[in-house]
């Protein structure tokens, strides 16, 4: 083999005298070119709408993956190993900081009920439901040796959505309410499934009764405010800092600088602290963003808005050459001892498993959900199906989970995480490039997507009207004649345009003056602000 | 200690229900909170003349691994253990390419002769005395269990200047000379000592002559111009692809992406080469500066000059705050077995070395030059003294080798790893805080800095005469009688002007064409181009 002998020569000649390792300095090289040739060909792709980046770089990283196995004829290479810090420390945080960062707040905070109700209860049902399955069916097909904490581990593993995928094929200019659901669903669901998966690890399941089960409920609540606040707070105090020493007045790089850091910072506390990092970066962003970003002087606003962006865009393509990559992680193959036949089995269970997990809570909450609402607003079966759809691809966090539970050396396990991993590269192949034509087909060519997302809010009258309750009249001499209405009867018919109406009114007076945002740059005043500052 | 018993019990309770190793994350979050620190610091210190970001990082990581140690009662803690890795794969290359990005390209190619002879004759001189003096010295103050290959490493090590710490304390506006000549003598300095060292590694001592220290440095030639060249390719590469492929139409972010991933590439690259990641990677930074900056939308480029700028700003903080932390690896300290006599006296040695060995080389070839320079073109006394002073800090490369070449754990090794840390330390708080109020005192005071910077240039009528030869005649009707001079007169006189004049033709007929550029913009006519965007 021509190729393979022409690298071994050169990693031989280029032996000690570097002060790097040469596996890691080889390991970043091919990384590197290929992450380029992934974005060159994601932006050739651009107009074809069954591909993208993600898709792109997953093949990129089988093809890859297999030739770095020709090369090394056969044997197992480091960079074909999955790292798990590599993933929680350096690839997630941006990836889910710019989530929030960019995130429209206003769709997110309108369908926060139905975030919360599929992120927590409908991952706990798909947890619940994949377990028990997978326990009742894998006794039957012959594969007897997983324990309970194993099966369980399962269920948490494969309730885990991949967010980052979703965000490449959910549009959401074009589909606001699908996309702020489903995305809002992956970040509140990441949390829940490593939030459980923790449990289970710790769990002593000899003793195990409902009081046990209350607690985890309880713990998982209290992860879920924790971290929501710690969040908040670290994004407040880099709004207050940067509004009150105006770093601007010396140097931009600064602000960026420290906006960054705080960031991440609230990602690693978060961790330090065994709560949910996920859910305090992505409120962190969304803070810095309403409140941080105002406060910056207009080149580190340009700056932040695009350096945040490219960072996630690059961690989301490395995630998926890694994937790509490490489905190849040879080892694993060879000590599972399956037949085909066998991994073809516990694979598709596995994936039946996944789809009916998700349509176990999907439908129902949205039934519940249709209960509560009226009219336009109702979740149609349409939407349904494609919340339903769209949340069936399992990514890298899948794997992580998978490598850590499943990390030992038998052949059982071994056989999990590469079905597992067949699992995630067929679901982000075949739901990645078929979601986006699927939503097109089903959705817009039939009901116009925008009509049932306003409606929420309460008519342009009924806030005027609300207005003039509270003491504020203006343009009261047209004599229009619409019902005045109580703020109660407004706050029954409309709760989110209330809650949003109580909460801007609540920003301006208290917060906005301490922690700065769009109109209270206390220094910088004339500077434009681009149409990404949307308010909250 | 109330403190350390806290933190001991908080640490025991976040036991292992995290996914990530408790370690990584406590070192991270400690390094991420100081970093944040460092910079509310430096900026409240900005008017400060005496202080900078450096020696707040440096002090704060000095007193960050104090605590450290108490906390963990006088036990080594891992963070406190420099890793070369970190710094030549994720630190040193994000500073180098935003200097190359960021330096006024004319300036830096005008003493370009300067630069190579500092850089290359002056660290080769250092090296020499360096070690020769070593040799001497040590024998007479009982050091004696060195080896030949540890004496001359420690020419290396010591030879390398600190091009980090330089670049805060000298102005690129204020003193444009000294600026790009120390620090350009800085990045070809940091090339020529690692090439020195891993020469020295690599070298069979008992078999040396004339012939193995001329291949040497036919070595040294060889990699000094292929790492340039492969700066520039690929510099040319990342022009070439973005002006045909034009990102910008679909996304900023690829842009952006593909800049920041290029630059790592050519780092990596070289360092798989065995070349010189530093030299390659600089003229990566300038070539991209040139050209590709001119070629993508006018967001990316606000975000990547101030996205580059604030990752070499972070780079620089956190070299300074790990230089700092890991002064206190306290096992090198307890290791040595050394008195504190011994201590200062091998120290005093050390830095009565640096200071002789730059000397030697600085007013040599300061010297030879100034029989090439006419009137004010000259190195003044002041400048050369300015010139010795601002090269005499040791800063992370200087470090990296030492813990390189004293790995093993014998006690003279770690003497002298822990009095070049104290030379490190040392030289960058004293030299770092004073070189800034110094040059304010000798130079600035008493001359105008920038008479002699700009007469290097032919005079406008000369540029225009050329012009006028070269059968672009402008402007003659204003009768002017100035005599014409030949092309050959001219480079004579003004070889830099003409080298200049002759490069800016060829740029603007065969590079700017074919590589973009300034006024070369294919897709994005209108849009403003900053001043920053200095032309070559």
């Amino acid at each position: 083999m021509p190729i393979s002998s022409m690298l071994t020569s050169i990693s031989s000649s280029i032996a000690n005298t570097s002060l790097l390792d040469q596996s890691t300095v080889i390991a970043i090289t091919v990384f590197v070119a290929l992450l380029c040739v992934c974005i060159v060909i994601g932006h050739l792709l651009e107009e074809n709408r069954w591909a993208n980046e993600s898709i792109t770089a997953l093949l990129l990283g089988l093809v890859s993956g297999a030739v770095v196995l020709l090369v090394r004829k056969g044997q197992n290479s480091p960079i074909l190993i999955f790292n798990e810090e590599l993933f929680f420390i350096y690839l997630l945080p941006p990836i889910i900081f710019n989530a929030g960062f960019q995130v429209k707040k206003k769709q997110f905070f309108k369908n926060f009920s139905v975030i919360l109700l599929f992120g927590i209860f409908g991952t706990i049902i798909s947890f619940c439901l994949t377990a028990l399955g997978a326990f009742l069916i894998f006794k039957k097909i012959g594969v007897t040796s997983l324990t309970v904490k194993d099966l369980l581990a399962i269920g948490a593993i494969l309730s885990a959505t991949d967010s980052v995928c979703t965000l490449q094929v959910l549009s959401q200019e074009q589909t606001p309410f699908l996309y702020s659901a489903v995305f809002g669903e992956g970040v509140v669901n990441d949390a829940t499934s490593i939030v459980l998966f923790n449990a289970v690890q710790s769990i002593d399941f000899s003793d195990i009764d409902v009081l046990t089960a209350l607690k985890l409920l309880g713990n998982f609540l209290y992860l879920f405010f924790t971290s929501t606040v710690l969040g908040i707070a670290v994004g407040l105090l880099s709004a207050y800092g940067i509004k009150t020493l105006y770093f601007g007045r010396h140097s931009t790089d600064r602000e960026v600088a420290i906006m960054i850091l705080m960031a991440y910072l609230s990602y690693m506390v978060a961790e330090l602290l065994s709560l949910s990092g996920i859910l305090t970066i992505f409120f962190c962003g969304i803070v810095m963003s309403h409140y941080t970003w105002h406060n910056v002087t207009e080149s580190s606003r340009v700056t932040t808005k695009h350096a945040f962006a490219t960072l996630s865009f690059i961690a989301e393509t490395f995630i998926f050459l890694y994937v790509g990559m490490d489905a190849l992680d040879i080892e694993k193959w060879k000590q599972s001892h399956a037949s085909a036949g066998t991994s073809i089995v516990v694979s598709l269970t596995l994936f039946a498993l996944v789809l009916v997990g998700r349509a176990a809570f999907v439908y129902p909450i949205s039934t519940i959900l249709n209960y509560t609402r009226r009219g336009s607003d109702k979740i149609e079966i349409k939407k349904q199906f494609i919340i339903w759809w769209a949340g069936l691809i399992r990514g890298a966090v899948t794997i992580a989970l998978s490598y850590n539970q499943f990390s030992t050396s038998s052949n059982v396990h071994c056989l999990m995480i590469t079905c597992i991993i067949i699992v995630v590269l067929f679901s982000t192949v075949v739901f990645g490039s078929v979601t986006n034509p699927l939503i097109q087909a089903v959705l817009l060519n039939n009901a116009k997507p925008s009509t049932s997302e306003e409606n929420d809010f309460a008519s342009f009258d009924d806030l005027r009207l609300m207005f003039l309750e509270n003491g504020e009249p203006r343009d009261t001499s047209n004599g229009q004649s619409a019902p005045r209405r109580s703020n109660l009867e407004l706050f029954i018919r409309y709760p989110t345009s209330t809650v949003h109406h109580l909460w801007r009114k609540f920003d301006d007076k208290f917060m906005r003056p301490v922690f700065g945002g769009r109109g209270f740059v206390p220094f910088v005043p004339g500077s434009p602000t681009s149409a990404a500052g949307e308010s909250l």
